[in-house]
């Protein structure tokens, strides 16, 4: 039998458990070029929530009693594709469930003796893929600038900081507590780290980025990015990976218009989806890859047993609970 | 004698004129290298309301006490540079003064021949080449994309549309008036024009532009910039030129936070200066003679006689009552 979350009902606001609903079912059956995937872990990322509701996005909403969103990797147990073999280990889109069938070409083979497979759906999958091009080539950097990283002890966040600093660049964090930006200072190698919760965030970019702010990697949006685009450089870049800070809220945000800033530092914002650069993912993931074989770039895994507890750990994660890329163990 | 106007309180809110003051000074005398130049125009511009202010710009404020900035085309009366002889016409930004000297190198020479020298203020000089620069690099525009242009019967506004036109595309523009709207329909061939007084913008927007708007080249900012904001296509790109409706506030406005179409729709939103592009002045302006030469592009001037008319002239700009390129005709 296969057991999977779908959704209940569309939440308003921050998700409550009882939008969420348990179900069971049959395994399913496979067609020709289908593969069966048992999930072994499940990654809970914050774009999830936006697939809840059911405005227009880059991607269609869940439906009502559809299977939550997510990517998950696992070991294919049966195959009915030339591309697999049973026991092969794979990431798939196929959400919030225990097993799951994919078209075979839909997945992505995964080398279990390179790293555990845990990291495929980490710093060598979408947040490793999405701080890789988000920054390299959404921002553009150069050595001795200046960057700031919001969400700075995330899944991508947290990466976005190590290839700054491989880049020869300053890099200021934001993180939500004590624990968390030590981690970006200590084990990440961070110039500078400031906690949201506690610190002026406007006094401490002005201290930390004298010359301006050259490049922000906007995790967040809201009040933290308010503070740091009124401090941009001249010819400053944003890119606006994520908003989370705004995908709970019942109604759209009004925040400081930010025009002005942009054109008088002849600045750019620059919002960007990882699918974007599908064709280079080979490219992306052969770097990440050597960086973390060299020690280049750690990683930081919070990991919650158990796929019925995805939802308390979802909505944890909304309010900045996890500490590190967040992952549901199920097998 | 000189007269010029200066600074003599900074404005809050709409300039008075109890904000302007008119002086008399004698003739300047010339160093080596210098030239004296007779104004026979005055550009007045919307960026001229920023620099009365006392905050952070990409130039510095006007003094109080010290000559409003400006752009004046003119004769030049007195040389002791080679690079000009009297007689020779030049633009120089020598403020809203009647006569003023300045280092021949920071003077462009004008060919009176090719076409009226008030044009060295407008389609063929700064607006110009802003709207050159500012569409057809910042936004790089493709055939068939639909285009939206604010304060399109303006110096900058009306050459972007026209340009978008000779491009391939679809053009909506957005003007105050039944005049300015006709104009850019039946002179300047715009495919659409919004009535911002008037006409609901959202909806017109959503009408005009079913698929969304592929470029927006905003010469306004605040409500009318939200509006178009909020209905981008895919891969969408926002250059901000100006932010007029911003610029006599008092204080600093909030608006819909646009973090989320940015990201949702893969856009990005870029600030320029046309003096980013310098160092292809040259190009811009050949082109741009070209197409006027052509007959392809049109331009209109708004030309109020008397350097003595400048402040109220510019207050009435900024409420939008001028049409076509604002001169003051001084000689």
């Amino acid at each position: 039998m296969n057991n999977a979350w779908v959704l209940n009902r569309r939440p308003i606001g921050y998700p409550k458990e009882s939008d969420f609903k348990w179900i069971e079912s049959p395994l399913p059956e496979l067609d020709e070029g289908e593969i069966l995937i048992e999930a072994h872990y499940l990654s809970l990322d914050p774009y999830m929530r936006g697939r809840m509701n059911d405005s227009k996005s880059y991607a269609p909403s869940i439906k009502l009693g559809g299977v939550i969103t997510g990517e998950v990797v696992g070991k294919v147990i049966k195959s009915k594709s030339k591309l697999f073999n049973e026991g092969d280990y794979a990431t798939a889109h196929i959400g919030w469930q225990k097993y799951g069938k994919i078209d075979a070409i839909s997945a992505r083979k995964i080398d279990s003796e390179l790293a555990p497979i845990s990291t495929s759906l980490g710093i060598l999958g979408m947040p490793g893929l999405t701080a890789y091009f988000g920054f390299l080539d959404v921002c553009s950097p150069k050595p001795g600038e200046t960057v700031v990283v919001s969400a700075s002890s995330g899944a991508v966040g947290a990466i976005v900081g190590q290839i700054a600093k491989l880049m020869g660049c300053k890099v200021i964090g934001i993180a939500g507590s004590d624990i968390k930006t030590d981690y970006c200072l200590d084990e990440l190698g961070f110039d500078f780290v400031i906690n949201y919760k506690s610190d002026n965030i406007l006094s401490k970019i002005s201290e930390y980025a004298p010359y301006g702010v050259d490049i922000y990697f906007d995790n967040v949006g809201g009040e933290i990015s308010d503070n740091v685009i009124s401090n941009l450089s001249v010819g400053a870049r944003i890119a606006v990976c994520g908003q989370i800070s705004l995908y709970n809220l019942e109604e759209n945000e009004n925040g400081p218009r930010i025009g002005s800033s942009l054109l008088i530092n002849q600045a750019s914002m620059t919002g960007f989806l990882v699918f974007q650069f599908k064709s280079r993912y080979h490219e992306g993931l052969t770097k990440l890859s050597q960086w973390l074989i060299e020690g280049k770039i750690k990683y930081k895994e919070d990991i919650v047993s158990g796929i019925e507890n995805a939802p308390s750990t979802f909505i944890g994660m909304m309010k900045g609970k996890n500490f590190g890329k967040l992952l549901i163990k199920i097998v």
